[in-house]
């Protein structure tokens, strides 16, 4: 994991592209959250009035794009391509979702990963000139999610301290060639780091390594420490995953503690919400990016911003065969300033 | 459909990226074929020495980079980015085949459109300047896809007329920003189309209006028609989906027969191999494209090519529930020349 890789696995992307604007829906349970006042629009049936959480899930995709093209004031013929993907088998909460606005599609899988893999493909086709506007987008909803990789909803199973919550939200962002920012300067493309972890309600241990690569990368492609950035923060590591990724970052030579938080720990209160180690799922950074992060940056509360998604690429199938569980992480540097 | 987006859906690639190699392993039916004798390697044991087929198709992903990679005389560190994905849920041939490689890996899930996927976003990358070298990378396995889209093969169930067969089989392709050619040209990437198909065994009528949109749009794009092009190839429309592909574009105004061919109608000889309407898979166009195409052009037999692989998006349990298919195609203008 120390050694480098000949070439750098850092994007600098020079023409800045900006965000023009994000957008989020969150579930009850997010909205009563801590952050919960930031996400721009919350439901109240997990259903949204379809008859399966599945095509809930595209449901939700559906407005959180209808949601963010509002937002700012365009229309889907404007956008020229669209990156999403979720969770689901054959990752078909995007494409129902997506599929009535006629915007050419690359379909991503990156497990909750997504939302740094769908951004960093989108500002890096505004920054080589490909289009003047790109979307990313992605999703998750605790009912499917719950249902396809843990048990079924009705049987109550017990979760283990480890586990962590899948959030239920979609989050948005449109990327433009114009724009005053935040911009996008640089983007972390992921190895995949696998550390032997079996566990499968212990994601963020599984996680945790790859999150310390690409941020490890990332200090050295980019000749900066923790120092540069107001806020480092991660996807969904959860209380357990940040414990073992502060320490094994620290090892590393970067002790960035007073800088960083997480979005599965930022999502839900702890004392009283009952979701053990944290958030989690692709709705999880993605809300927390498009709805949190992004307003507050807006606000100048955060001026520099490295939003590290991670993603652990298993399937219920290949643990049941005996199979570890390998990990990714993505990182985007974020600035209000073009610098 | 026929509404011309805004935006054009066709990337012109100014730095025309160039094929370095590609490399092809495929099963014992598509070796006995009549295009067997393109293909670099074939295997005999569908297991390939594991234990479950999901792991075999990551374990023939494995083989097929390390192959590509070896033909090329590279190494993994000299590749920048490896753009992957495959059939089953969540991917998972595609991350436990290419976790040993210490490759920066997007995950995409494009179904079988993933090799036109794939190749257009590493040909991107080439083109816009972010790296030197790009692998695209995708595979099927008849036995994992059976089992997960259709039924335990142990059932042994009749396969209707209009069914496809999946087929075993990765294809590698490394791009490159210095080389003889040939070169990637122009991308057109696909919208979603869904003209309400419901049908899982005859997806070729599915993907067919898909095929249509992008193939129309890359020709209004580009102001080019079909006698620009030596060869034109689909992913794998099959038999049903190719006569509704031919007549769509033809009220479309362009009449492509005489050039037209796809590659699910190729690998297979129908009249002996018992594959119903022809072959499918992520492996089909990967396979066909990475080993039969790619040596035609070197040998000079097609000099312009558009292959178009076609998706069909849905999972079985969105099926279940009653949801028609919704299907997207991209295509690639593949040339001996730069021009």
């Amino acid at each position: 994991m120390t050694n480098k890789k000949k070439c750098k696995q850092t994007i600098n992307l020079n023409n800045t592209p900006s965000i023009v604007t994000s957008y989020s829906i969150v579930g009850k349970k997010e909205k009563n959250g801590p952050l919960g006042n930031y996400f721009d629009y919350s439901i109240n049936d997990s259903y949204l009035g379809q008859k399966s959480w599945e095509k809930a899930e595209s449901a939700l995709i559906e407005r959180t794009i209808n949601g963010v093209l509002s937002k700012a004031g365009l229309e889907p013929d404007d956008i020229s391509y669209l990156f999403a993907g979720d969770l689901i088998n054959q990752c078909t909460s995007s494409s129902y979702g997506i599929r009535n606005f006629n915007i050419p599609y690359f379909g991503l899988y990156g497990a909750c990963s997504t939302m740094a893999e769908s951004l960093s493909l989108a500002s890096m086709f505004v920054d080589a000139g490909y289009c003047n506007y790109a979307l990313a987008c992605t999703s998750s909803h605790f009912c499917s999610a719950e249902k396809q990789f843990r048990l079924p909803l009705e049987y109550g199973g017990q979760r283990p301290p480890t586990s962590q919550w899948t959030v239920t939200g979609a989050g948005a962002i449109v990327l433009g060639n114009q724009g005053k920012g935040p911009y996008i300067t640089d983007v972390t493309i992921g190895k995949i780091v696998d550390y032997g972890i079996k566990d499968a309600n212990n994601m963020g241990a599984a996680m945790a390594p790859a999150a310390v690569d690409t941020i490890y990368n990332h200090f050295v492609d980019t000749d900066r420490g923790p120092d540069y950035y107001d806020l480092i923060i991660t996807g969904d590591l959860g209380k357990i995953g940040k414990e073992i990724f502060l320490e094994m970052i620290k090892e590393k030579g970067f002790d960035i503690e007073d800088k960083f938080t997480d979005c599965g720990i930022e999502i839900f209160n702890s004392d009283d919400q009952d979701v053990h180690a944290g958030g989690s799922g692709c709705g999880c950074s993605a809300v927390v990016l498009s709805g949190y992060i992004l307003n507050r940056m807006n606000e100048g509360i955060y001026n520099r911003v490295l939003f590290i998604a991670t993603g652990a690429l298993m399937s219920p199938l290949i643990i049941q065969q005996g199979e570890t569980i390998p990990s990714i992480a993505h990182a985007v540097s974020i600035n209000n300033k073009m610098e």
